[in-house]
């Protein structure tokens, strides 16, 4: 007799994390599915073969994507990852999951959500204060709202994309001396290494507290690279923020990991600088804080390592700002934190702040001298954090390479 | 024997306009309807009865809203306008559409369509350069980019909400003269009378030319009300533009004007400061300015009448600019205008600019005096255009009240 998890877990991939996906084996439809070690185990067969779910909890895990599990509610999600956690750790369960998986090289991943809205935030203090300091280097790095509130405005969400789909650069109208701009491709290509949140249930009326938030609200998190053109952005942003330099292809990583397999990566947030408005306060709260280690790599080369526990904003905070004037929340609402940089130059998330505004280009390891990117350059993101007992969850990856512009 | 036309027809909504709705008749399911007089035309039951769709166009006209019909393309709904045109003028047939129909008085409307994302531009030259001189009085009106890219911003689809609905007061962060912000109700309540501009067919790629954007993408205009929390807004927005300020609701009105209807109202833009990027040039192109005139209607008195026919930028370049950096377009796309104001006072879409930042409050006919709004307030915008042979093109309205907060 042995378990699934005995016989399929990997570092990073075990009965802890357990992440889901929208994945199809060869010549097969979507399905949902979670991982285990190398294994997508395809929960509408396993449900067909192991008892214990419930109809609803059944009929979520039947459909294509992560939409109707998000949709259901909280109870569902709970009670679907507890049948899960049980399964794989059974003794003798291990060949019921072994007949309704697949190995992951051999399956096609798809996005595992339907966005509907998108949030990107901006929720990283050292981050901020660099963009401060490189744009605005005679004034004080934060403005004065930044401690006060998270920052964060609306993106695009039609052009959200899995890992793995490679775009063009963008095209747009870039600042030049002369005060005309120019339209053509962008010269400075960017990322930004932040996390992202898919969101579920639903609140129509908004106002979603910190504690429903993070019990109710915050379904799982991924890897999310919010591609922009900087040049295009610094033309166009004023007085309404950024558009079309951010709206061109935003990656998400294709494994969602459930928010409940962090519950042993919370750490407390930054100590508050300023008495926060009721609906933010967080002190006295369990910590919502996430030590998730990011990781950015640019042609196989590592160039930076972010700390997203330095995030000062968590999770339940973006929730609830994002609720608090009344605005319903529904499923396969999604925000992105914004770019996670730590206080050292190596754990910058963008090479806009690698590279300080292009002035200070920075070499790859193997001697490649950059500041933004080239066509042809492959950026990947990954992360991972401390699971229970001294296991590790792993996010997998969110990639994409730059084509040139059309 | 006579025409539907000529039994039903009222000014504003002849056979000209044909606006589209999603309605119910009373315990009746979601269908999708057009207007002709105060009546809603049923429009699966008319194509039951009635020979000439194709299966495409049958499909779409029987779908509970527009989605279907956004998502078959403008060959499709350009065919069922064909249709339904010479069904209301064809003698004999006016039995066939007053079986079909219902009166407007005893239905319920719904959200016409589903909003896949929504942008929100800031067209209007008087509206930007007003608000310019409220905010920086020292400087020029306009910031540089103005006259070279149409500004916009994303906002939140999930609460584009249909005309009729009321909504709480919003809540949040408000600016105070200490510096630390207080959290509480918005004091400065506005609106923006905008109007709404409704795409159909997809664009993968993005890039979509003028052209294109006219004759493929631009299915109908609504009336739309992007209510303003000006207050909450004036804290949050730097740097990354307006979020909860401009969240809680924005109202369109429920019967959706062709795009095709509007062809009598085409009128040239004002003229171009600038050499524009190629994609946005509109030299010797067809005029794309539309001549709506909006009434802004506050507690059933007029206090305003902006001129849609002042806007610098047109529908079909906001949708060349939102698309050119790559961004597929999706059907469904929503984007308002932005507010629209005319070079007068009483041309002005908000009341930040008729009360010139609350500074010079001003008086509705029956003797109140306002600045922003108060709780159990209701604002109407209304538009006409003119339709072929000296018809009128009607936009019915759209409209909500204040409500407390909660």
């Amino acid at each position: 007799m042995s378990t699934a998890a005995d016989r399929f877990a990997t570092e990073g991939f075990g009965p802890e994390n357990l992440p889901y996906a929208s994945f199809s084996p060869t010549g097969g439809d979507p399905r949902l599915g979670v991982r285990l070690g190398d294994r997508a185990i395809d929960l509408a067969a396993l449900a067909a073969t192991v008892e214990g779910l419930d109809d609803a909890a059944r009929a979520a895990a039947s459909a294509p994507n992560l939409d109707a599990l998000l949709a259901a509610g909280h109870e569902t999600w709970t009670a679907l990852r507890r049948w899960l956690v049980e399964v794989v750790t059974a003794d003798g369960l291990d060949e019921a999951v072994d007949q309704a998986s697949h190995p992951v090289g051999g399956i096609t991943l798809h996005m595992p959500f339907t966005v509907a809205d998108y949030v990107d935030y901006y929720a990283s203090e050292h981050h901020a204060s660099n963009v401060g300091k490189i744009f605005r280097p005679d004034q004080a790095p934060l403005l004065p709202n930044w401690k006060h509130l998270p920052v964060g405005y609306h993106g695009r969400s039609g052009t959200v994309i899995p890992s793995g789909r490679d775009f063009p650069r963008p095209k747009g109208l870039r600042p030049e001396q002369s005060g005309t701009p120019s339209f053509g491709p962008s010269r400075r290509l960017d990322i930004e290494a932040e996390m992202g949140f898919v969101l579920g249930g639903s609140a129509p009326a908004g106002e979603v507290s910190l504690q429903q938030a993070a019990a109710e609200h915050v379904f799982g998190v991924v890897l999310f690279n919010d591609w922009s053109a900087r040049d295009i952005q610094a033309y166009e942003y004023v007085p309404l923020g950024p558009y079309l330099g951010k709206s061109f292809a935003s990656s998400v990583s294709l494994w969602v990991v459930p928010w409940e397999a962090l519950a042993a990566a919370r750490v407390q947030p930054p100590a508050r600088e300023h008495e926060l408005a009721p609906y933010l306060d967080d002190t006295g709260a369990e910590p919502w804080g996430l030590d998730i280690t990011m990781e950015v790599v640019v042609d196989g080369q590592t160039v930076s390592c972010p700390p997203v526990r330095t995030m000062y904003w968590t999770a339940p905070q973006m929730v609830a700002h994002m609720t608090v004037n009344g605005a319903c929340l529904r499923p396969g609402d999604f925000f992105g934190s914004g770019t996670v940089s730590g206080p050292e130059k190596d754990q910058r998330g963008s090479f806009l702040e690698l590279s300080w505004g292009g002035k200070e280009p920075f070499t790859l390891p193997d001697g490649t001298e950059m500041s933004f990117l080239q066509d042809g350059q492959t950026v990947t993101l990954k992360g991972t954090a401390p699971g229970p007992g001294g296991s590790v969850i792993d996010f997998g990856e969110c990639t994409a390479t730059i084509l040139p512009a059309t």
